[in-house]
């Protein structure tokens, strides 16, 4: 049996998985990122950690060897390099050979490439894009990232920089985004942002519940707690999810407008919140997008969970795989 | 010799061109629109231009036999019916069968689009964009269009609508568009927006050269008419295609970060007006994108003039038989 290895690299977190061509996750394994160890122990870690959960296919399934590896990771990566460019979560590894290391500790094609488009590719093939041509996926967390899918397939532009869909500008006197810019999507609508507009308006005087959850500590005010708090009620709190709905509704509109995709892909911890972001966020964007392009597009919550990192990790190889077939 | 013929149909005028598979321009006709005759006498006009062309090319080269025709024409086309689905300037031709008429009357496959496709096509493979491999192409004059080309073929999306780079909102509470939306690029950097601001200005008692040369009736006033009077240094008329230019490049901006193209080609009427508009837009769009993005990515004026209309449905003739081709 083929086996394709998925590695997932997250601040936070590191997850790999063993599947097949077809995207069947067989086995997988996880563990806290220790960042202060570096990229070397943490790559060997992961070897380590692949080599093991192949043994536990090969011990349900009786056989396997493993024929290709995606690795997904945060931050702007080097794809021609295999390595990051630059990651805000993961210090010191920047300009640090991923892929090489794992070529050549597992004598397997590697494929790195940013985590928001690994997990474009997993709901596109196996999640909510089943079946669909031309999927446009937004990730709604800390940040906003996005991926574009093609008959299956990765848009990655003329320097592998596409699908920032977090950094379009939609305010150009707006709130200054962490990018540098202002008036980006991501400083509108993402976690740290609606985070950001509860203590401008905890400041300025508003009250909420939120307050006393944090016992009048405002730094300790997360999206979370936001999306918690409205779900209780609090009318403050219900505000901020509209205010982002709307803007990330906004976005949607622009990348339906520029893409015509026949489904927009909603992921990342702040869709969580559920309809208290989605309802504001389809409204608008059904609204504000072209009539006859809104019609023929769907908007969804994506369907891979806390798996999408593996999913997507796996799905980078299964394509790695394709191109080389093809080429 | 095998031949193509391009077909541009406008609401001011028809222009056909006979062409080489490289899209070498052989020989061309150009004719006004007799919009009143209708769909049927001015389709029947076009194959009397097209064989009269041919004629021309044999005469000239000794030998030609005809391919494959593509036609351009304005509105947004049912590519699938090969059908015109609204166009506001030509009455009449709503549902009209124009690809299986040529299809007919000529004897070769036959493909229509619409015209800012067409021209996208064009410029990306003859023009501005020679040697790229993601071509963003925005065409700016009455209305804002646009056409994404990549390695050489049209970016279509789901259901063909792909590329309306004019209605992206960039200002959510901003102008109505004729689109029937609010704050879309089309309402803040088109020549009839550029023109309307104008008249809000003046009306509003701002003073200006511009009011002399229509004799104060504000319904004269153009783009045209205001880039004109920008170049004799009227500080209104400069005024309003910098503000223009501003937009344009926030939509520029947005599309380098959506798309991540090579390039981007700014064509149309308005865009003759040269550094009055280029020069705001390019710097705004530089400023404003993703660094690493904008570095990446060429911002050009189109290279095919007034002859784009036919060199664009030339190249659309071309992909037709590069796509049965490969089929």
């Amino acid at each position: 049996m083929e086996l394709i290895a998925g590695i997932d690299i997250g601040g936070t977190k590191l997850a790999v998985g063993i599947g097949t061509r077809k995207g069947k996750l067989l086995a997988q394994a996880r563990k806290a990122t220790e960042v202060e160890r570096g990229p070397s122990a943490i790559l060997e870690d992961l070897v380590t950690m692949v080599l093991q959960t192949l043994q536990e296919v090969r011990f349900t399934y009786g056989e396997g060897h493993l024929i290709a590896v995606g690795v997904g990771c945060g931050g702007p990566l080097d794809r021609q390099k295999g390595t990051v460019i630059e990651a805000p979560n993961l210090p010191g590894w920047a300009g640090f050979p991923v892929q090489r290391y794992f070529e050549e500790r597992l004598q397997v094609p590697v494929l790195l490439d940013n985590d928001a488009n690994a997990a474009a590719l997993a709901e596109a093939r196996l999640g909510a894009g089943l079946g669909h041509s031309h999927v446009a996926y937004f990730t709604v967390s800390t940040g906003i990232g996005g991926g574009i899918v093609i008959n299956g397939h990765l848009y990655r532009g003329a320097s592998d920089g596409a699908g920032e869909f977090g950094h379009q500008i939609l305010l150009p006197e707006g709130p200054q985004c962490l990018c540098g810019k202002w008036g980006c999507l991501e400083a509108l609508a993402s976690g740290t942002s609606i985070a950001r507009r509860a203590r401008e308006e905890l400041a300025k005087g508003e009250t909420s519940a939120l307050l006393e959850k944090v016992g009048g500590d405002l730094s300790l005010i997360t999206a979370h707690l936001i999306a918690e708090t409205a779900q209780e009620g609090d009318p403050l709190a219900r505000k901020l999810f509209e205010e982002a709905g709307y803007y990330l509704g906004l976005g949607i509109a622009n990348v339906i407008n520029i893409l015509n995709p026949s489904i927009v892909i909603l992921g990342g911890g702040v869709i969580k919140a559920g309809s208290l972001i989605l309802e504001p966020a389809v409204k608008t964007a059904k609204e504000r997008a072209m009539t006859a392009l809104a019609e023929k597009c769907e908007i969804v919550p994506a369907q891979l969970g806390d798996d999408v990192g593996v999913y997507g990790a796996l799905c980078l190889g299964i394509e790695l795989l394709e191109n080389q077939e093809t080429a």
